[in-house]
C-alpha cells in the first residue's frame, strides 16, 4: 500500500501519520519527492487500514497494491476452478449452455421447453420461479410450485436446472429442487443472501450488478467463497450505460478480464445483456469467441405471450437450435468443446 | 398506451396484434401514417400488457402514457405527504437535519456525538448498527447492541433516531429501537425487504439505488406504499458516473424532479453523494436551495479513526455546528424553517 | 410523430397545439384516452417540428416514429454499402484488417511495421500523423511529414493506408496521402469537419463518440453522406462507463445493431476499446463473431518505447501475426473471408 | 510519480525499468514490499514518461502524483482569477448572470430579449449565431449576421455579450463582435479550436464535455492558457448519465471541486444541465449556493416558437425576472453580491 501525502504537509503531521500506520504492525517507509511525500507500507496491511488512511487529513491518495479479495483471485488460486455437476463440467474445456424461459409458467410450458433445450444439445434448463420485478404490480413468479415443475422437467429430459433465489430464507428450498442457484443483478450486493449461499455447497451463478465494477463483483463472490462454498461462477449480463437502444450494454471484455483476475468460470447472458432478440445470436457467438465458459440464453415456445415481458429477448426454439449448431462449430476454434449430439440423434 | 408498429407489417399481423390487445378489455384504435402504423389503446391498460406488447413481433416501440407507479405519484396524491414523528414534521415547511456517524462504535462515541448533534440544532441522530460492506473482511457494524446504544443516546439528548436495516428478518428489531428505518442504496431493489417494510408503520427513508432512474426509485417506493406503509421519504445520495474525483455524482435535480413526480418528502445525502469532506458543506447548502425537505449528514468526533473508513466524508463537530447556523439563515429563502435555538441556548 | 399531451390540458390549448402543428403542412389527428390526449401527426413531419412541439406548454412527450437520419438508414438503402478501394472491398464478405502503430514516428519505424502488417495478411496500414491529446504537453504527432512516410510505406508494401484528420483545413492534404481518413472519437460531432469530409470522395472511417448513442452516431454519419460522400464506415471503439479496469467498454452489440439500423460497414477497434494488450486478441475474435466488417488494431515493433503511451494496448508483431491466422479460420464461420496468403507465402 | 511493478517480475527486468526511467533525468528509488516492488521517481517527470512507463511490460500501475495541467491548477496560481470586462468582474465576489435565447433569430427578437435581460438586472446577453446540431437537417443558426444583431442589442442595452464559436476559422470574427466566446460541450476537446483561442485575449467560457472528467476539463483549459490567453472560465453544464428524465445530470459538486483544483471562475448552466424549464430555477439557486461565480440561463419571449427546440428549457421573461430577485437575496448568504438595481429602477 502506498500513501501519497498532500503537498503542504508539516513534518509533525507526517510523523503522526507514520505513527498511525505503525500501530497496525506494518512498517512505514517515507520518501520525500520534489512535489510530494510518499509513504510506502511494508507488511500485510489490512483493508481497514487503507480505509482509515484515506480519511486522515494530510493524506491525498491511498493506492492499494494488493487486492481486497483473496479467495476469488487468480493470484491465490492459479488454476481454473472447474465445477462438476453430474456429467457437466463448468470452467474447463466444455462449453455449457443454459437455456429456457425467463419464468416458469406451467408444467406443460416448462416440459415442452425442456424437451427442446435438450434436443438442441444444451446441458442446463433455466427458468425463474421467483422473479424480481421493478414494480409491485408486475407478475412475481409462481413460487415454490415452479421449482417443482422445473425439477420434474429437468429430470425427465436429463437436464441440470438453474433458478434464481432472491432472499436468504428461500435458499434451502431452492437448493433442494435446483442444481444451480442464480443470484440476480439487483442482489449482487445483498450480503445476507451471499452469506447464506456461502453455507451450502450448491453451485451459485452470481450475476454482475448492473453498475458494479469487476472489483466489486469479485468482492461479492468473495462473500460466498469466504463462507465455505467454492462453487461460484461469475455471469456478465450487461451494464447500465447511456445507450437507450439496448436494454443493457453487454461488456464482453469482462470475460477475459475476469478470467485474468480470477479462476472462477465466466458465463455470459446475451439475453439480458441486449434485451433484443435479433442481437442475442451474434452476442452469443461473440461471447464464446471472447472465451466464455458458458452461456445463459432465454428461449420460449410462445414469446409473444410470455408472462414477464421478457419474451422480446427470447429466442424461438428453431433459432435456439440453429444457434447450438453454430456454436458446435465455433467452440473448437475457441478452445472449447460443445457437442449437440445431432449426428447421434439423426443416426438413431 | 401507444404501440408503434414496424414499417413493413402486414395487414394480417396488425389484426393479430389488435386481437391480442383487445383480449385485455381495452380498445385498440389503429391509425395508419405515411411511415408507420400506430395503435392507441383506450382504457386502463395493465403494466403487464405493455410488457407483452413490447415482445410481439411487428411491434417496434411501446410508449407508456400512464406511469407504472400510482400510490407514489403526485397525480394520485396531489398534496405533499408530511410525516410527523414526535415534534418533527418531514415533508412540510420544516427543514429536517439528520446527523451522526457512519457507524455506531461505542456508547461513549454515540452519546458524545448525539450531544453535539442536538447542541447544533439538528433533529435526528443517524448511525449504522448494521453496515453493508463491499468486501467480507471489512467491519460489518456492531449489530443489535448498536441499536440499543443509539436509542439510549437519542432518548437522553431528545433526538429522533434513524438506522439502516439490511434484511427482512431484522426489520422488527430495528423498528423497536429506531424512529426511522433506512434502506441503503444497494437494497433499493431488495424486494423482500421492501415488502416487509410495507407491513409496518415506522417511517422509512429509501435511498436511491446508485444506478437507478427516478422511475425505478418511485417503483421501489411503491412496493412499500402498496404494502400499507404510507410513511416513505426518498433520499438522493448520488449516482455512479464516470467521474473518479467524487465518490458519486450527487444529482440535485432529482430533488425538484421527484417532488414534481411524487408527493413524498425528499432528503439529500451530500456525505455519500460526494465522499469528500470539503464538498459536503456546499452541497448541503445547494440541496436546501434546490428544495430538499431535509439532509442526512455524517459527523464524527474523531473521523481519523472512524471504523468504516467513511471518516473522509464526515464533518468535524465544529463544521457541522457552523453549517447548521448557515442553514438557519438559508432556509427561509427556500421556503423552509430551521431553528438552531442558538439564541435560546445562549440566553440560558 | 406522436404528441402526448399533459393530463390537465384544456380544450383551448389542445386547439392551439393542433393549429401549431397544421401550420407545418401535416395533419393532426386527436384521440382522447382515459388518462391522456394524444395527437398523431400524419404526413412528413420535419425534425424541427418535433423540437418545437417538445417545448410547447401542455406537451408532455413527443415520440418520433421516423428517424432523424435518412441517407444512413437501412430503411432508405436496404443493401449493404460496399466501399471498394483498389483490391479491397469493405462492407461485403471480405474481412478487412487495418494494423499499425498508434503514431507514425520515423520512416524506419513505419516501413518495418508495414512490412510486418503485410506479411501477416492484413490489407490496410494504420498510423497517426496528427494526434489528439488530452493535455497540451503530450506528443502531438509528427504532422504532414508523417503522412508522407506512411504513404511511402503503404505503397512499398502494397497496403492501403488510413490516418486521422482532426481539422477541416487538413482534410485535403490528408486525402492526398491516405486512402482512408479517420475521424476520431472526440471529433465525432465536429460538424465543420464532417461537412468538409462530405465534399470529397475519399472513404471516411467515423469513430463513435465515446459517449454517443447509436442515433447520434448515425446522425454524424448523415452529415458526411448529406454532403455527397457516400463512402462512410462506422467504427465502434468503446464507450465511457464507470468501469475503471478497461480504458473503455467495447460495446460489441453496436456491431449487429448498427448493421440493422444502417447499411454502412461497421469496423471494431479493440485496441482503444479495451486499452489492455491482453484483451485485444479475445475482443478481436469476439468482434468478428459479432459480425464486424473489419478490425483496426494497434501493432508496434517496440511498444515499450512508443511515443504516445498507447504501446500498452499495442500487440507485438508475433501476436498480430498469430491473430491473423486465427481470424482466417474464424472468418468463414461468420460469413466472411480472410486470407493471410500464408500458404502462398510458405510455398514461395 | 510512482511505478508499481507486477508481482512476478525478475531482478533483470527491474534493472531495465530503472534504466529506462533514469534516461529521463530523474532518479528511481526501488522499494521491495511483501507483495510488490515499487519504484518512486524523484525529480520532474514529464507526462510522456508516465505514458511510456504504463506500457512497459512488468509495470502494473503508474500513479501520477503531480497533475498533468499546471497553469490551470490552484497549486500553481493560489489566488482566484478575476476576469474584468468593462464594469463586470467574473471570478471575484460578483455573481454574474448571462441570459438570453438559445439562438439569435432576428434583430427584433434579440433586441427585445436584451431589454428584458437588462431590466432584470443581469450583466451579459447570451445568444447563439452558430449552432452545433446533432443532425444536418436541423436549424444551424443565422451565422455572422446574428453576431451583428447581438452586438447591437448588447451595446444598445448596456450588456456584455457571449456567443459560441465552433471552428478555428470563425474565432476572429466572433471575437470582433462578442465580449466572451463560448466553447460548446462537443468541442471541449477540439484541440485546434482551443489552440486558436489561446492566441487571443478575449475571455473564453469553456463548457465541460458531456462525458469529460474534471481532469480532462482542466487539461482542455490548459490548452488555452498555455497558448497565452489567461481569461478562461469553466462551465458545468451537465453530464451524460443513465437517467432519461433530465437531458443531462447537472453535477453541482463540480463547482466547489473545480474551485479547489483550479483558480479559474466556475459558471453553471442549469438550462442545458436539466433540459426542463421547471427545474431551471431550483438548479440556479442550488448552483449559487454551491458557490458558482455565475450562471448562464436561457430565456425567450416566445419559447413555444424558438427555432432550435431548446425553448423547452427556456424561462419566460417573468420567471427570469423573478429568479433575479431571488438571487439578489440569496447571493449575500453565499459570499457573493448581485444587485438587480430594482430599487433604483423603481425610484426613477
Amino acid at each position: 500500500m502506498i500513501v501519497i501525502l498532500s503537498n503542504k504537509i508539516t513534518e509533525e503531521r507526517i510523523a503522526e501519520i507514520v505513527h498511525h500506520i505503525e500501530r497496525h504492525e506494518v512498517t512505514a517507509h517515507v520518501s520525500k519527492g520534489v512535489d510530494r511525500t510518499v509513504v510506502g507500507i511494508i507488511g500485510k496491511a489490512s483493508p481497514a487500514l487503507a480505509e482509515q488512511l484515506r480519511q486522515l487529513s494530510g493524506v491525498e491518495q491511498v493506492v492499494k497494491i494488493s487486492k481486497s479479495y483473496k479467495l476469488a483471485s487468480r493470484d491465490f488460486h492459479p488454476d481454473n476452478t472447474v465445477i462438476r455437476i453430474g456429467d457437466v463440467s463448468i470452467g474447463g474445456d466444455e462449453l455449457v449452455i443454459m437455456g429456457g424461459p425467463c419464468a416458469v409458467e406451467s408444467p406443460e410450458q416448462i416440459d415442452e421447453i425442456a424437451r427442446l433445450v435438450k434436443a438442441s444439445g444444451a446441458q442446463v434448463l433455466r427458468g425463474g420461479a421467483f422473479k424480481p420485478r421493478t414494480g409491485p404490480y408486475s407478475f412475481q413468479g409462481v413460487g415454490v410450485e415452479g421449482l417443482v415443475m422445473m425439477a420434474e422437467a429437468g429430470k425427465k429430459h436429463g437436464l441440470l436446472t438453474i433458478t434464481e433465489v432472491m432472499t436468504p430464507e428461500y435458499v434451502d428450498v431452492c437448493a433442494e429442487y435446483a442444481d444451480i442457484l442464480q443470484v440476480g443483478t439487483r442482489n449482487m450486493q445483498n450480503f445476507d443472501l451471499l452469506r447464506k449461499l456461502g453455507t451450502i455447497q450448491t453451485p451459485v451463478l452470481l450475476k454482475r450488478g448492473f453498475s458494479s465494477t469487476y472489483d466489486e463483483f469479485l468482492n461479492a463472490a468473495e462473500y460466498i467463497l469466504a463462507g465455505g462454498n467454492p462453487n461460484v461462477m461469475l455471469c456478465e449480463r450487461g451494464i447500465r450505460t447511456f445507450e437507450p437502444y439496448t436494454r443493457n450494454t453487454l461488456d464482453l471484455a469482462a470475460i477475459p478480464a475476469l478470467q485474468t483476475l480470477s479462476h472462477l468460470p465466466v458465463i455470459s447472458d446475451p439475453s439480458h445483456g441486449t434485451g433484443r432478440r435479433e442481437l442475442v445470436e451474434p452476442m452469443c457467438k461473440a461471447s464464446v469467441a471472447a472465451g466464455a465458459n458458458g452461456l445463459i440464453v432465454e428461449m420460449h415456445t410462445d414469446p409473444d405471450n410470455s408472462m414477464t415481458g421478457d419474451g422480446v429477448q427470447s429466442l424461438f426454439p428453431d433459432q435456439f437450435a440453429k444457434l447450438m449448431l453454430d456454436l458446435e462449430q465455433l467452440a473448437p476454434l475457441c478452445g472449447k468443446r460443445f457437442d449437440t449430439k445431432k449426428e447421434a440423434v439423426l443416426a438413431r
